[in-house]
Formats: structure tokens, C-alpha cells, sequence
């Protein structure tokens, strides 16, 4: 299956990274919900304390992973066809009605519904994020590059404690990934050219759209993104965490602590 | 004189500030040049080392006090006027250029005048700011709402070790204070209203904007902000530093700290 739907509109384009090595890093801009965090298991717990308070019987995991299958697919749909730049929170909230309708013969109030929103913003940082992040950020800037919105980056960095230099992403671009905006605009808030900024991410399609802008790409392979088993040795599963390297990135690597000794981090 | 001259286009608004204690503060917004950081010795000093450097001779404390007027002059104008949002490295660039015309014999490269440009992103923190912003930051969020630009406030904030949660300010409005924009803007990033934020900063003309959209304000003296001796009992000198309270302010405070204490911090 192609990275990319060959009828999405938004293509790639045909920017080149620079190669390794060949233009300083000046900032790391990090894919957030995935790459920098575990969504998984906070939403599955949140989905689990929900069921169990309204005794109602659920594959928990499962749901977790399809609400944020249907986030990504709303936004990337709304980036692709030019739709008007709304919260993220309210995307969260549509599907998630969208997904729990007829679970519950107790239904859901409006509070049941934003607690399990605001579980976006108490993700838990994977073990080797805030030391790996530490390491980065001696070298150069770091920022989100997200899909979360100001308001939800700062939150979450709040409650993980990620020590950010700036948000970055969606709310300065008013637009979602795929939209050139949000890689263009945040590189432009650094004056930085694109070669000079390094993209980080646990997905390729990401990093993608990154390199056609002639940023470098950092592909950060996490296992566990969709809690596992993951897709392996050609076995399919409910997971679809991306363990192989299909494109052409600047780096690769097990985690940021990697990443960051691969770029010069002593 | 008024705080406002009478025929600047853009008016306070007629918002008014919640009473004290009647609105939890969810959030601080900080004016950062005077306010936050100290410009008038890092300027001065930058001008000093130039004019050594090229042998020329100036009164380098008073030259830094024109550049920042300046600046604040070209931003003010601009924001009421409703020019287009540019740089605000090319502003301080051409108020430098003109500022220095005639001065030296040798004339000036152009790195001499990045060189003096980029002296703005290596200002220094008040002695009571890194304590007072640590004390804030566990109340409620801490962000710049500064004239500095995105990449101007993160090189700042890397530098003085400001400990941010997000960058708001002229980058997220396009738009020079006092235009409505720049407070308008930055609180609706925080998902906030008006009343849950707290605009902090030496400035009277600058909280008297935030009052009219319906901020919260706390007024901080800075005594030393152009280097003093500062206008007191009537003197006038060459300080415009504001060290009496002439507005009706939600908090005024001698530093961070007391601002910090004065807001519930143990």
C-alpha cells in the first residue's frame, strides 16, 4: 500500500532533504501524539474507567485506537480538502459521540464526554522522551510540531513536563497535516530555511510531506504506539505502529536518546 | 500628559479588569523588554564595545535609550496605523541605521549593525525575574505577550533561561501593541477569556489597552529600566521609567516575587 492515497490532493511535493550531515541542525520540530507520547494506554485507561463507572462492557484498547484513527483520518481529510480550521478538541469530541453512541444504555453526559477529551492533554511521555528531549535541545530549538492546538500543547507539556522552546504546529499554521502551512509556517516562525530544521516522527507519511519541503526527517520507530502486537514478519494485527522503514529519512532511530547520539549529543 | 495621545487612532477599549480576587488567573501574559528583561546595560554595552571597536565616541546609555524609543515609536505607529506586520529585527535594524548616521568615521558593516541587532536576544533578566517567573508558572500558565517575534523570544528565552509555556504575542496576532489583536489574539490561543488573564508589565499604556479588553493587570516598577537617575519628585530626566502609579491596575508590585506573593504564592 502506498504511503500516500495516489487521490489525496495534498501530494508530498518534491523538496529534497539535505543529506545527512550536510546543513546544521537549528531545531528539532517533534510530531507530539505518538512520537513524543503514549496515547494508547491513557485513553484505553480513561475509556476502562468510563465502562467500569457505567457498567457497560467494552473493548477499551480497541476503542482507543479507533478514536484516534478517526482523528487522524478527520483532520487529514479536512487538510486535504481545504475545510475550515476548527479545535481539535471538537474533532475529539464529534468522534468520540460518533463512536460511543448506542455503547451505554446509561448514555453519556456532556462532562462524561470532555473528561475523555482533556485525556489528550494527560498523555504519558514515553521512557526515553524527556531525557532524549534534554539531549536534543542542547543541540538546537525543540517545538512541537503537532496537530494539537496551542491551548492542548501547552497542557500536555505541563502535565509531561516537556521542556519545549516554543509551540509549534496547527495553531500557528491554522491548518492540519498534511497542509504545507503547518510545516512551512512553523519553519518560518524560526527563520530558519527548511533544510535546516529536522522533523521527528513515529510515522512516515509524516516525514513524507516533511522531506518534500526539503526538511530533514528523523523516523522514530515506536513499537508500542497502538499497544501492541504489533505488525510483524507479515503477521497483521489490530496495531498499525510502523516498525519498518519504507522511506528515505535522514535518521532512524530506536528512540530520542538515539537520535540525539546520532546527532553529535555527548 | 495623557497616557494616550488624544488623536492616536486605536483607544484603551471600554472593557473593564475583573475586581482583584473575583476572576481565578489562569494565566500570565508578561510584556518582556524592560518589563521581563533589562535592555538599557546590554544595549549600552553592545554600543560601548562598537564604539571602541571603531573609535568613535558616543554616549552609548543614551544612544540604547533612543533605540528602544525608537522601536517603540515604529511599533506603535504601525500597529495604529494598520501597516503591514514586518520583522522586528528590520525595524530595529533601520531605526539603528538612521541612529548611528554620521556617527562614526569608519562607517559600519553589515555585521556590525546584526551584530547590535541580535544584542536584543541576549538581554538579561531583572535579578528577582527567574525566581518571580518559577513562582507564577506553579499558579498559572507564564507566556511573553511582547512585541519580540517568535524567533526573537525563543533566542531570548534560551539565553535568560525564561521558562515559558508558550510563546504568544506579536508572532501570533501579526500585529505591534497596542492593536487589539496582539492581546486579543494570544489570550484566544489560551482558550481563555479575557478576565482569567493577567497582563503583567512596567508600561502603563500597555495595561491600559489590556483593562479595555478586559484583562486583569498587574503594574510592576522598574525603576532602573532606562538606567536612571529615573523622573522623581518632579525632576525630569532623561528616564521615561514609570515608577508612579497612574492608572487603576488589578495588582501593582515592586518585582515578580511580590507580584507572585501578592497572587497566592506560598
Amino acid at each position: 500500500m502506498p504511503l500516500i492515497p495516489d487521490s489525496f490532493p495534498i501530494r508530498p511535493g518534491t523538496g529534497r532533504s539535505p543529506r545527512r550531515g550536510d546543513v546544521p541542525i537549528r531545531a528539532y520540530l517533534f510530531d507530539t501524539y505518538g512520537t513524543v507520547c503514549d496515547f494508547y494506554r491513557p485513553l484505553r485507561s480513561a475509556l476502562e474507567r468510563l465502562a467500569a463507572e457505567k457498567r457497560f462492557a467494552c473493548d477499551a484498547g480497541a476503542l482507543a485506537v479507533e478514536w484516534r484513527n478517526a482523528y487522524a483520518r478527520s483532520t487529514f481529510v479536512a487538510a486535504g480538502f481545504g475545510m475550515p480550521f476548527r479545535p481539535l478538541k471538537d474533532i475529539h469530541r464529534e468522534n468520540l459521540v460518533a463512536l460511543l453512541a448506542g455503547q451505554c444504555p446509561l448514555g453519556f453526559t456532556d462532562h462524561d464526554i470532555d473528561s475523555l477529551v482533556s485525556a489528550w492533554n494527560r498523555l504519558e511521555p514515553w521512557p526515553d522522551t524527556i531525557e532524549g528531549l534534554h539531549r536534543l535541545q542542547r543541540l538546537a530549538i525543540i517545538a512541537p510540531l503537532s496537530n494539537g492546538n496551542f491551548d492542548d500543547m501547552v497542557a500536555l507539556a505541563r502535565h509531561a513536563s516537556l521542556p519545549w522552546d516554543i509551540i509549534l504546529g496547527s495553531s500557528v499554521a491554522r491548518a492540519y497535516k498534511p497542509h504545507p502551512d503547518i510545516y512551512l509556517k512553523s519553519v518560518e516562525a524560526l527563520c530558519l530555511a527548511p533544510a535546516e530544521v529536522c522533523m521527528v516522527a513515529a510515522h512516515q507519511v509524516d516525514l513524507a510531506y516533511a522531506a518534500g519541503h526539503g526538511m530533514q526527517t528523523a523516523f522514530v520507530i515506536r513499537r508500542d504506539e497502538f499497544g501492541g502486537p504489533v505488525k510483524e514478519k507479515g503477521a497483521e494485527s489490530m496495531s498499525a505502529a510502523e516498525v519498518e522503514v519504507e522511506g528515505d529519512w535522514t535518521f532512524v532511530a530506536g528512540d530520542f536518546i538515539d537520535l540525539a547520539a546520532q546527532c553529535g549529543s555527548s
